[in-house]
């Protein structure tokens, strides 16, 4: 691959603002520690924001939808059709995203980063390679030319969110098939079988979780991926979405330019499992904002050391986890903003 | 005790409402509980509101504060001043509370419902039978009388919050010393030993989490709480507290006028088991906020069935984690109110 954008380093959070901040939550009228991951989440903002006053005001969506060739497998339970489907339904404002994004105030940009999806859709950006990934139970996902695209595509994306100056981002996703993908994607790059890390997706009975787990470890025998040194880009290449390369893209370019990424669930986590092998140092940009339902979540969530904000057995994807989050990290913010300190409060303190 | 209020059964949901609302979540386009407790939250709602449109609009919260006499006895990391002081703080607006109920546009009434305060505090409605429990490692708590009269505080406040015309309300609590009487209480309810049951509560190191749990073991046999069949009602004149009276009031109230309550942490959990013990017809107007980090939580929790719908480490009180979770309830009746159907959509089906 020629491009190698996405291999230049992320900057580093500041010391000096996190520590800052931990010193002004130790002084709020409150038991130290007592507001848990609020009191986190407020010193992390403010080291990647570099600024006393943290903030999640400002938080674009960006949601790419892709088609998956694997879909032909039977490894879900809705047809491909459903993908552009769901795209007229997420320009018409009906899909949950839209609703919380909504309610929220949040932009939403919608991308079609590869679905079967012959024409434009009014309200759904444009941006691929080809329509659908190649079956990869027979053949490559993609090309190295449609990989580099995608990941494109998906820093394309972040460099539009910009002109909202966002506090940080939100991306999610959509596509038929992507939690196979996915399942692929992190069972190849943690070494796990994959049986351990298949889930029932939009709703497949035990027998179509037992054929994802099938088509998955026979994919990654035919394409040599059981290998531990084996390398993200190729893991991409061989079981990836372009939607999902477009998030990889899209999480390291969020990284470069200092905006922190709220992650959503478990397509969107396995997505960061493979930009942080790709860049370690994008690490440091990421919170995550649920725990799924998808039972291979809390292995790829594991192995980010991640600890997720809530857990609400969701399972639907689109970002919707992500925005489900945010209410608790714009509390966190008010809080440390706003509360007031024991010495201006007049409070005693510990006896 | 001459005063029966509290005795008087509360209305059921209603079983129609409910499977109105469960139909509706299973035709939006999305998996079927691919939103997980966020269908459960609406569906409980929307039973619970008797509509088709669940809201968490107008949500006051009330907040009670009281003094105890076991503070003495070196259960908190704090002097009793705090309680008081941080009446002030409440007030002021400077408190982690009402910070949360700005930024959520929520109306708070702060209640003296026992502190040790002797005069008024502008801002700070006050309605209380004595200044702060007796210790109740020596004896009783409270009089017959004073119970009945806090127990009457909690109906009052919930009477003035109907003028919000509350969708649900949130109850919150302040007191130092007020985790060693919700244990005391949890542990004589539940039948579990004190140690099992006691925690930081602000802030105790683990010598003084035994003192605690010490400190209630010797209560309990004291006033002869340690037996399966013990009513509740004696459970709180011997070890309650002034301010968890007025929640287990409050929480009543609410039910009996068919109004849901968020619950916050521990000591909240405490009230809303005492109410469940007291009238058992009022559980199911009870929503769960939150898993605290205070152990014996879990211990009520489960002895209540609720699954709460955040777990984010607080151990604060005031309400404040019920404020947090609010969002997640508001969020799921927007998505049960505005999502698009499968049909409205045009959306295919499982294949």
């Amino acid at each position: 691959m020629t491009q190698t954008w996405f291999l230049d380093p992320c900057p580093a959070p500041s010391p000096a603002h996190s520590q800052a901040a931990l010193e002004r939550q130790n002084a709020l009228t409150k038991p130290q520690g007592s507001l848990g991951i609020l009191e986190d989440l407020a010193v992390r903002l403010a080291a990647l924001q570099q600024t006393e006053q943290p903030k999640a005001d400002r938080v674009p969506v960006i949601l790419f939808a892709g088609d998956h060739g694997v879909a032909a497998q039977g490894v879900s339970a809705y047809p491909s059709a459903v993908t552009v489907e769901m795209l007229r339904n997420f320009a018409n404002g009906g899909a949950a995203i839209c609703v919380l994004a909504r309610t929220l105030g949040l932009p939403l940009e919608v991308i079609d980063a590869g679905t079967l999806g012959a024409g434009e859709i009014a309200g759904v950006h444009t941006d691929k390679p080809r329509c659908a990934t190649r079956d990869f139970s027979a053949e490559r996902a993609m090309s190295e030319e449609e990989l580099a695209f995608a990941l494109a595509a998906g820093q394309r994306a972040l460099a539009r969110s910009r002109d909202h100056k966002p506090d940080l981002v939100i991306l999610g996703e959509m596509g038929i098939g992507n939690t196979t993908s996915a399942a692929a994607i992190a069972a190849a790059l943690l070494g796990v079988a994959p049986r351990d890390i298949v889930g029932a997706g939009t709703g497949v009975d035990a027998d179509g979780i037992a054929r994802k787990a099938t088509v998955i470890a026979d994919a990654l025998a035919l394409h040599q991926l059981a290998t531990p040194s084996i390398e993200a880009i190729d893991v991409l290449a061989c079981v990836g979405g372009l939607e999902i390369a477009a998030l990889t893209g899209a999480i390291i370019a969020a990284a470069q330019a200092r905006i922190p990424v709220l992650i959503d669930g478990f397509i969107v986590t396995a997505a960061a499992l493979a930009a942080t092998r790709l860049n370690p140092s994008c690490r440091d940009w990421l919170l995550f904002s649920h725990r799924s339902r998808e039972q291979g979540h809390r292995l790829v969530l594991d192995a980010l050391q991640a600890e997720p904000i809530l857990d609400l057995r969701l399972r639907l994807g689109e970002g919707s986890g992500a925005a489900a989050a945010l209410p608790v990290l714009r509390l966190a913010c008010a809080l440390h903003a706003q509360m007031a300190t024991f010495a201006e409060a007049q409070v005693s303190g510990k006896a």
